[in-house]
């Protein structure tokens, strides 16, 4: 093994992080008065609520999961980009098209970051949007439903990290390439790397009544590494910030040779000067291919549109549009503070955090004191735009969020902490360890001009004995933080599913009022719904059978079905017509290459199934719904290919 | 609507068990000295551990998930008959095979009944079954590593629902038909239901060192429906009980048609006497096609075996060994005392629970005193077994376990209740509501002969408020009562992921010490394995790629490879070279019709990528690693189809 700078950074991790968390088991087993008060804090009593959701990103799960606060208990996972057997999305006939992408049909995404949209620089609950890091992509999930609803795919981008940000209107969500590639793409030379390749910052439009994503433009920037963003606000609005890495434009062993200048950038796009040069005819069209796929409640049903254009801009030719700030030590975390006044830069192979100004930032454009170009783009000088810098006394600033009193909290992965500043004096006011190796933080509200600043979540990047152990793969970790007072109080551990990589959360009296119930059976328009099981049939055209289903406590409509054959593709289309909350029925036929369905009270979900064996083969509903749930079966007779057994159909006959 | 007896029944349900939950909400919102009790009992301080390791079965999610008790907090989900697009389980090359069946490749199943091998009657920690009911399964995860080591395949069977079962040296997995089919499988009409389906009983054999599983024989019983079913212990120790439903052999709305008869039975098997006459060479042995899938953790590969015979027992041809014991309402839940004395019927559409007598039962066996047969069973007569019923006050009986101190605590589901009674005076003893529907309970070890009556977990079928709304789909709840005492005591609601169907649970100090932290490198024998990164290399064979690539914290090797081609098919074989507990990767490439990689330390894994367009693609690790986890990449360039770019791969040049 070579020694790396990665290798002793690692070292350190585990020896300052470890030994500091055998020094808290050892505190925290004494039960005393601290923990009872901790144990207190969190409990909410059965038939209780909590007092926040906090949306989770899945990570590698491709999922959002839902949980609360401060109870850590985790109440949903939200299905976005990966297939999810338990409710069949990405199965079903009517999900499948959520997983289209230009280069096909995907089971899977690594989603990092969660953004709730805002108004007026304030959450205002009605969606949320996460980023698909491997096959670039963006999904909205809308908040009443809790389901996906749109996902849309990003051209020439790759490891769609600095995504997906929204600004305080939600006019736009952002989303920056991590890796840089060929634009277009082209087969050259990898170590052609430096100069020729792109990286491609987004600009994705929101309409404000319907939350409809639509590629506006994509800014060409050059080939460093993207690797987080933020928006500004308040002052600042208008403008957008991305930390770079990589500007040394390496493309091999970048543990090495991406951590090679003393100072990366961070890229500052003042967006609305853009999106100006753009309405008046800016930019350049270029083809691309890229699927955008829309949910619709009323049919309950996805389609894909394959987009073929895209809109680039060339910021050399905007001038004033964009900006390089340059950033100590390969800046991970892009962090603007909820006045809009401050950028901060964490970077992450330092122990100090740099803070730059924005009026400072002004100042210095309006005066043209530029420090050198890179790739056209002007260069401010460092000192001409820092604020001042956190001398933090951790190692490896990661994520700072901030609690609308004027404080800062920033993650250090390396020495494994959480440490508390004040935003205006960069002080250091407090500090508590994390066990182990802190990622982000998140502060409900954090990320917008009014945080709510109770309750901080940092999560953690390595378990080992915080849980029972469950052989060598384990959950991640989060920690809950006390941050009422001005010492952080640590109250609990709990699992996450998945890589919790961000998290985003929201008082639970905002979105919960609007929390839908049911689907309403008379607005279901699915082409192959049944709102009344009278209509229930079975028709075959070729060797395509369609069978039109109901299902209502405790049987499906219709239960006996016969004259199916060996090579026919059974599209069973099943509408639940329950209209109470809480009453899913699900679906499954043995033998299917499927997973089940899972199908709530007034909606259609459709399976197919192609027989592969002559038999009498079983269905039954999978969610157990009433006293006579196991009840609820039915059975589907498989002739041979030949046979000439008539279609026919039943119940209680 | 029809009126029918589900409907009066959920009827039923929402009165009871919602209205009490209004006024538990009510008391339960005083936060006075009880809440604060509860709050202290399941507060589990940070970098402490559980007491408790509960299995819970996701039910429809098809894996089973793993908690802590008393905290509710979820370690982790073990993928076993669902794909699993989190690590990759079902999508990578050594874990397709997992999921391959007589019918093909299935990526789902509705997982219901775990149970944790025994010696002697007591729980011994080393392994898990588990049942898949839709395609019919067993499945024995090793809780050593909490993988899924092995999964075969059920044939004749369909709603693999009265599984699975253990008996009490772990000599046999019992899995029952809950659907009865033809056997074999033949075109005839579903009307013929009646006398001409059957009810297959498999005994799976366990070698008692691996714990390799083997179909040892199939009872073909009678037609009717096989819920759910319990060894004998204790001096029941030989035989195995059955609840049977729809002994009308109703093929059709069950809902009314299945619930005609006042007494469905209990199947008692006696499985000694029936291995007796199989190992004398009884038995027929019969053509069948199921599969038989084992994981080695040397090769970290599964594989396939489809096994073409299986040996079955007609009943009537062993005396002495089937018997039919009339049980009232159509039995649901058919549980087994410690002591292996009373058999619990538990009517679900009655008041009352019935307790059979083992020991009259054995006596009205030999004095041959029957009431008549059913398809050459003998059928004994109900008060001749009959122990005494427990006039429980509650409505539809679903579950009985036990605390090992002479206790019983059974569900009832449509009265919404946990009834604890006296198991010799069948005397209720206490009564509390459950939020909302209870399905199962789990007492750690409630199903052995040695019972750890600490904690009780009511798992629930509705939840509707008991948590912060998440729309129309709500995860379902489990509740923790406190059983130390006299009276239970509500102590914590959590919800659950997938279907809560039943669980089980174990002391942590059995298993946490046999838990294994990495995969020793040493011992890797994966075909495509790199012990050494020096080793690292890439292969063609005709269109077929194979990357041989390892990774360490922060770099692959080969991180540049070049020479690939449209219309490859590139196989990435990535070893993790770690040594350290906690340090998987990941591996993610763009495009990718797959999920990602997440690899175990020491362990293999293969992707396969087919690219489709020319072009420089990334990869990168998935799992935040180390400081330098962002600078974990590489590119991958794909030529066009007819390129004579030649195969090349390097790291750092």
């Amino acid at each position: 093994m070579k020694l790396t700078i990665s290798n002793l950074l690692v070292t350190l991790a585990v020896v300052s992080g470890i030994s500091a968390g055998c020094n808290n088991n050892k505190s925290s087993g004494n039960r005393g008065a601290l923990a009872s008060s901790a144990a207190e804090k969190v409990y909410v009593a059965p038939g209780e609520h909590d007092e926040f959701y906090a949306f989770f990103s899945g990570g590698y799960s491709g999922n959002l999961t839902v949980y609360g606060l401060p109870s850590g208990r985790m109440f949903k996972e939200i299905p976005v980009f990966s297939q999810f057997p338990t409710n069949g999305y990405g199965y079903s006939e009517e999900t499948k098209a959520m997983l289209n992408t230009s280069h096909g049909f995907i089971p899977w995404d690594d989603l990092h970051h969660p953004d709730i949209s805002q108004t007026n620089g304030k959450l205002d609950g009605r969606w949320i949007f996460v980023n698909g890091n491997n096959t670039p992509r963006i999904a909205r999930i809308d908040l009443s439903t809790f389901e996906t609803e749109e996902i849309i795919e990003i051209p020439n981008s790759a490891g769609n990290h600095s995504s997906s940000f929204i600004t305080e209107n939600t006019e736009y969500v952002v989303a920056g390439t991590r890796f840089s590639v060929p634009v277009p793409q082209q087969d050259i030379s990898i170590s052609e790397y430096k100069g020729n390749f792109k990286g491609a910052l987004s600009f994705i439009s929101v309409a404000p009544e319907t939350g409809k994503m639509d590629l506006k433009f994509q800014i060409m920037m050059p080939g460093f590494d993207y690797d987080l963003s933020h928006p500004g606000r308040g002052k600042s609005h208008g403008w957008f910030f991305f930390t770079t890495y990589n500007t040394e434009e390496a493309n091999t062993l970048l543990e090495v040779n991406a951590s090679q200048n003393d100072k990366d950038f961070i890229a500052a796009i003042n967006w609305k000067k853009i999106e100006a040069y753009v309405n008046e005819g800016g930019g350049t069209k270029m083809p691309a291919s890229y699927a955008h796929n829309e949910y619709d409640d009323s049919t309950h049903s996805a389609t894909t549109t394959v987009k073929k254009e895209v809109l680039t801009i060339d910021p050399t030719e905007v001038p004033g549009a964009v900006f390089f700030l340059p950033t100590p030590k390969s800046p991970h975390g892009c962090d603007v503070d909820p006045t809009g006044q401050y950028i901060i830069g964490n970077g992450k192979l330092s122990a100090d955090l740099t803070i730059h100004s924005f009026d400072k930032m002004i100042a210095a454009i309006e005066a043209e004191k530029f420090d050198g170009e890179a790739y056209g783009i002007p260069i401010l000088n460092f000192e001409d735009v820092l604020a001042g810098q956190v001398k933090s006394g951790g190692l490896g600033p990661l994520h700072t969020e901030f609690d609308g009193k004027g404080n800062a909290y920033t993650t250090f992965f390396i020495s494994s902490e959480l440490v508390k500043w004040n935003v205006e004096t960069r002080e250091v006011i407090d500090r508590q360890p994390n066990y182990y190796s802190v990622g982000h933080v998140m502060i409900p509200g954090g990320n917008s001009a009014a945080p709510f600043g109770k309750y901080a979540v940092a999560m953690n990047k390595i378990t080992k004995d915080r849980y029972l152990p469950t052989g060598p793969e384990l959950e991640h970790s989060a920690q809950l933080f006390d941050i009422s007072g001005d010492k952080m109080q640590l109250l609990l551990d709990f699992p996450t599913h998945g890589e919790p990589h961000y998290a985003a959360g929201i008082p639970a009296e905002i979105l919960a009022p609007r929390s839908k119930k049911i689907y309403k059976l008379e607005d279901n328009k699915h082409e192959f719904a049944i709102l009344s099981s009278e209509d229930s049939r079975v028709e075959r055209q070729g060797n395509e059978v369609h069978v039109y289903m109901s299902m209502i406590r405790s049987h499906f409509t219709p239960d006996n079905i016969e004259g199916i054959k060996v090579g026919d593709k059974v599209y069973f289309h099943i509408t639940n017509h329950e209209q109470d909350f809480d009453v899913p029925h699900g679906f499954a036929v043995i033998g299917a290459n499927n997973a089940e369905l899972l199908i709530m009270p007034g909606q259609t979900r459709t399976l197919v199934w192609e027989p592969k064996q002559v038999g009498v083969w079983p269905f039954y509903c999978t969610d157990f719904c009433s006293a006579l749930h196991q009840e609820m079966q039915g059975y589907i007779r498989v002739s041979p290919k030949d046979s000439d057994i008539r279609l026919q159909w039943s119940l209680g006959e």
